[in-house]
């Protein structure tokens, strides 16, 4: 059994859970190893507190369960099975009885939970996202391993998108470039949507690029990642295109300060609303507190968005090996938007900046 | 109240249906007009019998619905409401008792679910995916110009496409060309990841483009189509990479047969199995029928997969306006894999195909 899913295990025993059974392909390849977006096909893992686990997914893809590294039962099922009931017959073989059962309920939806409900009508239904959030949330090496080529290729692609600024061109022009060179490196799949947002178009809030053309004067701002072997990195950088002015400046210098406070005070036992804080206080005294609406920063892993959450009322202390990210913004809207993102793991008495593009102003 | 809002009312009244409570992106954009993914925020669209509807969103969005036409009640929630406390307070504004409530239950999940059932506990759940689906089945003229523009998309990123097949380019670059010249074109958004796939890569079912390079005697499979106004398109088409074998040529123009013959006896009345069967039996008696292991197509508007499904046993008779796809296609493992794909619509006596790109076999 691996380590992660005997910390499952553990936590079921204490809390008295028969059966976890989950649907998330996250949560399966966490704890199998398994990667596979199932669209409408039952795809989930079913954990046990002493029986084997065994993994459902649809019968093509058996093979690819065995090639991840899966040795433990894996349950088949074609398009004429009847998959809940292939299920219920895994589950009934190692347990008489199932009073309580882990789903998540952020994940499952109502048709599936009603089937489940079917099978097991006197079962409680637990949440377990939040005991796999903290399961997830100290990375091992292999992690940070694949996480930091992750991170490189993030660098490498904000490279990409400043050789490509130039006076007539769009933000869809430079976005475009930037995934077609990382393509030609292997990446198949970005984080989310690429963000390349030029001038006032980086002060809104949902900026979506488009046919907006770069002009000397302007702000550009990057902001996106790659996924590489089932895991997220996140960077955002602005650029000044030609010469700015003494505002876009200010707003620039505010935040840079801000991110860097941030990072210089992030250690194991700080918790993340003092890290927050740290970041926003410098943002709130330059009198920007307002142009700075969201969180400092958000875990990061095989999700792009997971634990540890960076907000101001966060008590959670930092711990080695989290993985997230810092990234303070201000956006004034017909102005100016920046924001600078770093990907950061907690290391013994401070942290490691993942990401390496400069942050001093770039101008191009 | 639009049509496509007072059909779902009607469908209430007979139904007895108090309260839909709509919640993917998909059914709130056709209800209302408005698009947008909150992501782990609520969007949601509440629709009664003979009440004005209201849509619940993130208080930022608010502007944004407004500009997207709708003109009933919106419901802001910030990120410290409860926004399903003011979606009851909207509720219990219109009616006094709620028992019947529709909702999405294969998008809907457990952990709303049971934020709704806390305030109407009382009360029974029902699926409206199928009606909403059977609204959707048949296009309007305005739905229908906007999938032509995004079918006329798809055939220039195939063109794109084969004019970047060369000796030792890989299907990632060939990949990265394709979508770099939509982005240009202000395409932001695919309707699934594109598919590029060389020589016996396209004859895995679930075949992923990666750095395998392009050969003379290949077989080149595209499959990918965008998003455009909301709307998708969908094309395959397989091309020869120099000259092929007997073999490929054979399966070739087996599933051109099977794709023409289908496209030929669509028309009103017809069932959607008699689609399917047409196609499929021509590939049977060419003694590949095991090779051709999916349906013959999906309705595609909205979603890339929706109404009708094109399979042996859907007794659905085509209707004018319906919009699906044709896709027959063979796969032999470690010989070849060929998929021809086009997009049509019902005419009043027959069909008109949306994908134009040439079908007879290209050789590049």
């Amino acid at each position: 059994m691996n380590k992660r899913l005997s910390n499952l295990m553990e936590w079921m025993k204490q809390e008295e859970i028969d059966l976890c059974f989950l649907t998330s392909s996250d949560s399966v390849f966490y704890f199998s190893g398994f990667h596979s977006d199932p669209h409408e096909r039952l795809l989930g893992l079913a954990v046990f507190q002493d029986s084997e686990p065994f993994l459902v997914c649809p019968a093509m893809e058996k093979e690819d369960v065995k090639n991840a590294g899966w040795t433990n039962e894996i349950v088949g099922h074609g398009d004429t099975d009847n998959a809940w009931e292939l299920v219920n017959q895994a589950i009934t073989k190692r347990l008489n009885s199932v009073s309580k059962i882990g789903i998540e309920k952020e994940h499952l939806n109502v048709e599936r939970f009603e089937e489940i409900s079917k099978y097991f009508p006197k079962a409680s239904f637990i949440p377990a996202e939040q005991k796999i959030r903290k399961l997830r949330l100290v990375k091992d090496e292999k992690e940070l391993s694949i996480i930091k080529e992750a991170c490189a290729l993030a660098d490498f692609a904000i490279e990409v998108g400043c050789s490509e600024i130039a006076e007539g061109k769009t933000e869809l022009d430079v976005l475009a470039a930037i995934e077609f060179e990382l393509k030609k490196k292997g990446v198949n799949e970005m984080s989310f949507s690429t963000m390349v947002l030029t001038g006032v178009n980086a002060a809104s809030p949902h900026g979506t690029p488009g046919l907006t053309k770069m002009q000397k004067g302007d702000l550009v701002l990057f902001d996106l990642g790659v996924v590489w072997n089932g895991y997220c990195s996140d960077i955002t950088r602005t650029v000044a295109f030609g010469d700015i002015n003494d505002k876009q400046r200010e707003i620039y210098e505010t935040v840079l300060k801000a991110q860097l406070a941030a990072l210089e005070v992030s250690k194991p036992g700080v918790t993340c609303a003092e890290v927050d804080s740290t970041a926003r206080n410098i943002i709130r005294e330059a009198g920007y507190g307002e142009y700075f609406p969201h969180r400092l920063g958000h875990g990061l892993g095989i999700s792009v968005h997971e634990f540890p959450s960076l907000t101001e009322t966060n008590p959670l202390p930092l711990e080695k090996g989290m993985v997230f990210t810092i990234e303070p913004g201000i956006y004034v809207p017909g102005v100016a938007g920046v924001r600078i993102e770093d990907d950061v793991v907690v290391t013994d008495n401070g942290l490691e900046i993942l990401t390496k593009f400069p942050k001093e102003l770039q101008v191009i």
